[in-house]
């Protein structure tokens, strides 16, 4: 009998809740500060989260990366994206190169971004690509499972490992990215299978198909559903069967920022899918998200309400890449900042009411 | 005949409509970047209204400051705060000394804080304080005019001249701030004669009054437009006998703005009252104000609305000070450097859908 646990079932067992005590302490400055309490709003509630996340009231969250993980789907042979295939490798070399959009903000907020071909359906080399590839893309889910769960945990594994390798660098707070031509769709299979959502409301329009396309998406992650029957309690399967390998990837970069007591601020629709899957395998993981944009696809409001994510930014994108969290970055900086930079009405000498 | 033009007349008659060929360069260059048409979402609305604020498709927004305009209210007499009046003085001192929560997010997103006395109850002095002060405090609108005509025009004009020696000195952004303990209660009332509002919809709760005042001050607001009378079709009437100091200066600082071609974050609430008179007084000034959030406070979306701003924030804040908007600054200078900094389609040899 093998007694030794594998990474994944080690890294969940490492996921504490929240520093209670360091939370009380974040409350009981953030009122002490020259403004009506509570007046902040939600960078109280990051500043007391991060207090929770780290242990620390004044954490440096300085040292940030957002972990683009970059994946094919099989799934694209049904016709369910804009764009073809192809554009998955020819992204991964615009962010390898800095000119896509999460590259032009990350440079923005001060972050690093750190791609990771962990699926793609081509042979990519890069002196700054991290290659984890499990396998060459996905297979087509509409007629079997995209993945084995063994593929599946292997790239939950190498999530979780290159966010360990990340925070031994000091690298202090994630965010997470992706690109995968077609990932909408398995995203969308992701939330029906394990929240039971309906079709109609989980599938919408990714970055930007028509009608006819989007009657044959839902149809194919009816037909996925179908042909797969992933089991609601068991994510692992949810995930090899419907879901996708950068999705998996980030599923890992999330349990990894949790373990190494991390903020992990999760993207939009794809993201959060990881999210919820990661919220599934370890519920204690859900304290170290830090929820960023409500992005323009249909079924994101509904799946952060699953999560109990409540979005700070509404700046209707749709592009992932994590370009919505890293818009968050400095939004959680901010709220730290805020908590240990402030006067107090004593220091400062102003009444309270 | 007098006929010179005052700073007002003249300041309003130099806002220009937004520069139409800027925009359509804009469009064609965002268009061509690596992403789905549209997928950025605000983000590409606000490197588009850049454009057509500056005239230039690559303005350097960096230089940008928050100017905070402090005044004091009549009608606190009402008890309408949850504060009391002498915190605006003590508040001026904490932004002077740079331990308010503006500071701080000012110095996070590399914005100064310009702090002015347009109308404290008290004297104040400090190297760094701009002094403007048109009197010392409003009168109490509940039985009479806050300011005579004359009194809000010269308000206006001071934040008018104020941006205009900023922008003399290189700043290129603006952000609204304001301090003045019950100043939620003229900005509702402003609400309400320019809009048509009901005062149950325009008046909240402000920092937080409990039921008993929220009940006061909703009557003080009855009772103010009652004994004044404000005409809806006279901005600067209804400013006048209903408004502030600090929101005068405000409408000054948004005219000013305007008029130099410049980008203006507008906060929350009060501000928001601010650049509802400004609307009014010269519609094209519409254009230059950049939404950031939305505000606790609950006449807050009612005003967006009519103003036609949509936030991008919601953080669920309801301090004031400028916090909300100078949140906002890096969101502006991103969108401005995603336009100028992403690949194109071609330069990045990506296929389009």
């Amino acid at each position: 009998m093998n007694e030794s646990r594998s990474v994944l079932e080690q890294t969940v067992g490492r996921i504490r809740a929240l520093d209670e005590g360091a939370m009380r302490d974040a409350e009981h400055r953030l009122d002490r500060l020259t403004k009506p309490p509570g007046s902040l709003g939600r960078l109280e509630e990051i500043a007391r989260q991060a207090a929770g996340v780290t242990g620390l009231l004044n954490p440096d969250l300085s040292r940030k990366a957002v972990v683009v993980m970059a994946g094919d789907h099989g799934v694209c042979a049904e016709g369910v994206s804009a764009f073809p295939a192809e554009v998955t490798p020819q992204m991964v070399l615009n962010f390898l190169n800095g000119g896509a959009a999460v590259n032009v903000l990350s440079r923005h907020v001060g972050a690093d971004v750190v791609c990771v071909d962990i699926g793609v359906n081509a042979d990519l080399s890069h002196p700054d690509l991290v290659v984890r590839k499990v396998k060459y893309g996905t297979a087509n889910m509409a007629s079997g499972p995209a993945m084995t769960r063994e593929e599946a945990v292997r790239a939950v594994e190498a999530g979780i490992e290159i966010v360990e390798g990340l925070a031994g660098d000091g690298y202090r707070m994630f965010a997470t990215g992706e690109m995968g031509i077609g990932n909408t769709t398995p995203s969308a299979a992701l939330v029906v299978a394990l929240t039971g959502a309906d079709v109609e409301t989980a599938v919408g329009r990714g970055t930007g198909i028509g009608d006819e396309a989007l009657r044959r998406k839902r149809d194919v992650v009816r037909r996925a559903l179908e042909a797969n029957r992933p089991d609601a309690g068991d994510p692992i399967d949810a995930l090899a069967k419907v879901g996708g390998l950068e999705i998996a990837g980030l599923v890992g970069v999330i349990l990894g920022a949790a373990a190494n007591r991390c903020p992990v601020v999760v993207d939009g629709f794809i993201s959060s899918a990881a999210a919820l899957v990661a919220s599934r395998i370890a519920p204690l993981s859900k304290g170290y998200m830090v929820p960023s944009h409500l992005s323009h696809e249909q079924g994101h409001r509904l799946l952060l309400e699953h999560i109990g994510l409540k979005p700070i930014l509404q700046m209707d994108m749709r592009l992932g890449e994590g370009t919505g969290a890293v818009m968050a970055f400095p939004i959680v900086e901010a709220a730290v900042k805020l908590m240990n930079e402030m006067a107090t009405f004593e220091s400062a000498g102003v009444s309270e009411n």
